[in-house]
């Protein structure tokens, strides 16, 4: 078996799978459900145009509270000269929604009409008097609701593919239906496979992955308007895979395969799908994506007819670009065939890889168009660079920085799945682009609300973990706090460059003692801002518990043994540690450990405890957070640079308030190592 | 009782119903229900922040199939001169995903590795080879995940009030979670009232009304993420509605009473309220919806505190605008108070009602966001008049004509729920406006995506019943057809505005017998055209079943006892009318009910159905649609105009491929009265 896949581009394979689909006699609706028409209605998909039974209203309603009248008997009625009209024969009260009387043609509203009693004076039996007297002529069929004003039967009330909504319940019942044809919801199988996965909630031991590729699955599946079914794991053993996928296939429309979509040792699914049906695509240029696997399979092998046509063909050329039809497929009995995708096992991956290859599918078994992500057109703040052949999909997050929209790529590993839930969007590097520069515009395909965008906050600069706790403060206010850790000076520049709304900070100017404002100074020149104190920390180094390497000092750092974990060139810790070994005279060519980076304290505190370093500077909340020991060495302040121009903008206005909040000075203080006595303190107001 | 009811402002009735619960302690989230983590947690909101418990990856694991390494026992390595480190203590084969042994810390990918032999030759043993060579060094944690990459134990993963999507499911895993809490679903009563209301697919006979309001605000309420039940018709009176309000409360959040929120004799909603709580407000100045109430009452009546404290303001004074307040709310416990919504009766009015006054309470209670919908700028194709003290929310149909976004109101009849059905979104004429004039810019909340608006095709002109047909067609190839029906010379004169795509026409000219040819360079001078020809078709006399009145030819439209209905002026179907009386000297004068206009052909069957007329002027398959007789007198031809630049856009190809399309054609051709042989003549191109 080949260690390299040949990645064939994502549109020819679209393509490839829609033929085979269509050879098959899957390309479309894959049947119709009769449903009551209740709420549960809402979101299906019409599978026929729904064709009015009946007129509505089905009669002349009144349209008023009043009294119907022959228009034509109110000829002449002014204001001088008024008619009157007795009751019963010449005139009716009618509330709204009654029938007219089959002589009437008109309804004149009850606050028109002065009601007389049989001396013709004016009584206040105002529904049920004797005459009425009216000052204006009514027009005919004035203050009525005609027959069919709303429906008439036979009209299209709604075509089929229509997407369910609310009112469209409405508007089918009053057109006299009592249930509605819906296109029945695809079922799709969800089979995780992987002898390291473990189900959600278990103990974790080295090696063992979480899974939870199928929950995340299932949860796209059923929005997107099908029916998952969550297979157990099952291990890595070719058979044992062949039986649940045919198991599986007997009452599926669509089988999701996760993982094993590769080239591994134990990366079965190609085979699988091989031995089962005819692989289509083994390997798509997208990125996250490529070792994707596109087939079809025989439902029932007993039926051995659909799988002789289905191989009627050397499957191993299906990896070559032209030539994955099914041979015989349209002769094949539909329901003998179900695809199969081959989903890679990266989470990230596995998401897009059913939002690009499931969702046509489901979507034309519904009948529906395909969901289509509201396109906006951003401002790209850091260069991206991408594989020339591949169609790449970055997550961005999304903030509207001084009238511009700005996108900022997150991390781009396919296994960081918070990248997913953290992205505002999706923006395609199309093949054919080597990258995009930043300041370039691109568009994004949004996941959230224009109007979400326009509430996030962007912070850049140092991490602390208090911006966590900020962040949940902030959604209470209707904001959104997006935080990208880039170390303090990379955040004054990113402001200065009008990337964001504000930057933490916490750089110290060995000249003088002071924190930020020289910094400011140097790095946003002429930019006016406003500083305000967030937190006192305390800086130290985090060893692991029980301190077993016995470190107490910056000196130890140069033992032999000593391995440390370092903060980025241009993070405030750096500095800090910098400034300390120099006044020191530690020589940093001693340091074991000084070039390896790590961009925020809990990376530190992460990698000193899984043992990739025995200390580093870092605060005492990253320590707590992670169960190890602390050694304060030294105390500084962290602020928040905001430039003038957004600290007057009512988008940062809770944030301010934030800082006068005492529930959140109070959450603060719980962590270790903060004092929040200068919370709120103006440092620098230009 | 008053008549009359007081309206006062929207924002006013707004914050008093928020104010009221927020001193009932009832502005904030309502309860709190630990879930499983499953796909039922799509769309459910985040009743705490998500803080992780582990972290992911939770061990240093390989990213690449290959093997593990130390990365400075590869220093130095190069094309020209090799390492060889044997498999066991110096290097080791890892799966993607494995961890790393305890000593390695890089990977170095399998396609990068020569395997060994014992005797030092390539060996195709590629995963088991006794060593392995290597042409470069690796870095240190090279293609290694490290721990936490992911989530570091103790981030936040998601705030409290997020709404949970698919790739969130993942991360609240990934973090060590198997749980989740959840905002507990706000319950909503929906009590339908009104001895005029009979159920979803009741017989109807004259004055009964469809009761789908319930089901609309259902399926509103389920949308907001709240739990609704649907409570059987109550008839109109009043005990029998206090009672039902009473025993909704003990086991709901909210109740909506529908209808009777009027001030009209069998309008008891206010009375209930006032009888078993504090009506708040009763009229707001909106529009649909005017005779709104709102007002909370006491959970259990038994337990007399609450109700005694909710009264202990005169509850006569709420409808004045400054003292809505709930005395001693504050001091009432938080769950002996029900907010309802006394909901108005027309179904456009219920449902805005609906998403104006429940949609910020249902979003407060589950801690989310409101709903907001996307808002485009669009240019009106219609004047608006609007009441000057009312918030007016307009339905209009969305599309995009050579490049400008426009809005063409709908119906404004609150009665019209296919108005809302068909509404692509909601203008609002705010309080302080006297309406809005053609061509002016107005801001438009969206129900549909961009990209769907898009793809629809503006139809305007002369009805016909095969445009229905068309767009059920046209749906199928992913076009949406919004028809407005202003008549043949009205359908040119928007066209010549540029207000929609195309129009269908029907104009003879009197003095050649031709069609729409001179009325398109009268009406449309100087704009190129093409003209498709789309069906010839028999224009009669549509007539009562079995025809009562003996009417056989135009003459007999002067009889005394038959009354007519027609079209309005500018239809093709009145010039013809017009054209045939003056050749055969009959003077309108003459004919009763001549100026009784209706817009469509099927208003004019329905007019006949309804016994509002004897007859009318119109097309054989509207006849047909009503169950109705129809006199065959002349044929004419049904054209589709399409101005140039719009025949050659992408948008409109599907429609001229329909004009090609068999299915099509044979479809039109089941209706009565249709000749399909011209279909897709061109009768002119400019």
């Amino acid at each position: 078996m080949s260690v390299y896949l040949h990645d064939i581009p994502l549109s020819q394979a679209r393509e490839r799978f829609r033929q085979a689909l269509q050879e098959a006699g899957l390309w479309r609706v894959l049947g119709m459900e009769e449903i009551p028409l209740d709420e549960n209605a809402l979101g299906r998909v019409a599978a026929e145009p729904i064709w009015a039974e009946v007129s509505s209203p089905h009669y002349h309603a009144a349209a008023m509270d009043g009294f119907a009248v022959r228009a034509v008997s109110t000829n002449g009625a002014l204001p001088s000269s008024p008619i009157t009209l007795h009751v019963g024969a010449e005139s009716q009260y009618v509330d709204t929604g009654d029938p007219l009387p089959e002589w009437a043609d008109a309804v004149i509203p009850i606050e028109n009409v002065e009601s007389l009693d049989r001396d013709g004076q004016i009584t206040s039996e105002i529904r049920a008097p004797k005459a009425i007297r009216i000052r204006a002529a009514a027009a005919p069929w004035s203050h009525v609701r005609p027959m069919g004003e709303d429906i008439v039967a036979t009209q299209l009330v709604l075509p089929a593919g229509h997407v369910l909504r609310p009112p469209d319940l409405g508007a089918i019942a009053a057109s006299g239906h009592q249930s509605v044809k819906t296109a029945r919801k695809p079922k799709v199988a969800i089979l995780p496979t992987g002898s390291e996965l473990v189900p959600i909630g278990s103990k974790l031991k080295a090696g063992d992955i979480l899974e939870y590729n199928s929950l995340v699955m299932a949860a796209q599946i059923r929005q997107m308007g099908g029916e998952p079914t969550r297979y157990p794991i099952t291990k890595d053993n070719f058979d044992s895979i062949c039986d649940r996928v045919r198991e599986a296939a007997q009452t599926h429309d669509l089988i999701l395969l996760n993982a094993g979509s590769s080239a591994g040792a134990e990366d079965f699914s190609a085979k699988v799908v091989q031995k089962l049906g005819n692989l289509l695509v083994h390997g798509v240029a997208v990125r996250p994506g490529h070792p994707v696997i596109l087939g079809v399979i025989a439902r029932s092998v007993l039926s051995g007819g659909a799988l002789s046509a289905l191989k009627s063909k050397d499957s191993d050329e299906a990896i070559s670009p032209n030539n994955g039809q099914i041979a015989s497929g349209e002769n094949a009995p539909r329901n003998d065939v179900v695809p199969i995708i081959g989903v890679p096992g990266y989470p990230v991956s596995a998401a897009l890889t059913v939002d690009i290859f499931a969702e046509p599918v489901i979507a034309k078994w519904l009948g529906r168009r395909p969901l289509e992500l509201p396109v906006e057109e951003a401002t790209l703040t850091r260069k991206l660079v991408s594989p020339a052949g591949d169609d790449d999909f970055v997550r961005v997050v999304l903030g509207r920085v001084g009238g511009k929209l700005l996108a900022t790529p997150l991390a781009r590993g396919a296994g960081v799945i918070t990248s997913l839930a953290q992205a505002d969007g999706l923006a395609l590097v199309p093949s054919g682009t080597q990258g995009v520069e930043a300041g370039e515009k691109i568009q994004v395909r949004t996941y959230r609300s224009r109007s979400e965008i326009e509430k996030t906050i962007l912070a850049i600069g140092s991490h602390d973990l208090t911006l966590d706790l900020m962040a949940q403060f902030l959604a209470e206010s209707d904001r959104r706090l997006a935080s990208a850790n880039v170390g303090s000076q990379g955040g004054l520049i990113a402001l200065k460059r009008g990337e964001a709304h504000f930057a933490g900070s916490h750089l110290l100017d060995p000249r003088d003692g002071t924190y930020n404002i020289s910094s400011i100074r140097h790095y946003m020149p002429g930019i006016p801002v406003k500083v305000v104190a967030l937190v006192g920390r305390d800086q130290g180094l985090i060893v692991k518990k029980g301190n077993p390497k016995g470190i107490k000092s910056l000196k130890d750092l140069t033992q032999p043994k000593v391995r440390i974990v370092n903060r980025q060139r241009g993070a405030g810790t750096r500095v800090l540690l910098d400034y300390h070994l120099d006044s020191m005279a530690i020589p940093k060519e001693s340091i074991l450990g000084y070039n390896q980076e790590e961009y925020t304290h809990l990376g530190v505190a992460s990698a000193v405890a899984s043992g990739r370093a025995d200390c580093g500077l870092g605060i005492a909340a990253a320590a707590q957070a992670l169960d190890l020991d602390f050694i304060p060495l030294f105390q500084e302040r962290y602020d928040l640079v905001i430039p003038k121009r957004f600290a007057e903008d009512e988008l940062l206005a809770p944030l301010f308030d934030l800082l006068a909040d005492s529930r959140f000075r109070e959450a603060v203080s719980t962590l270790n190592g903060y004092d929040v006595s200068v919370m709120g303190a103006i440092i620098l107001e230009d």
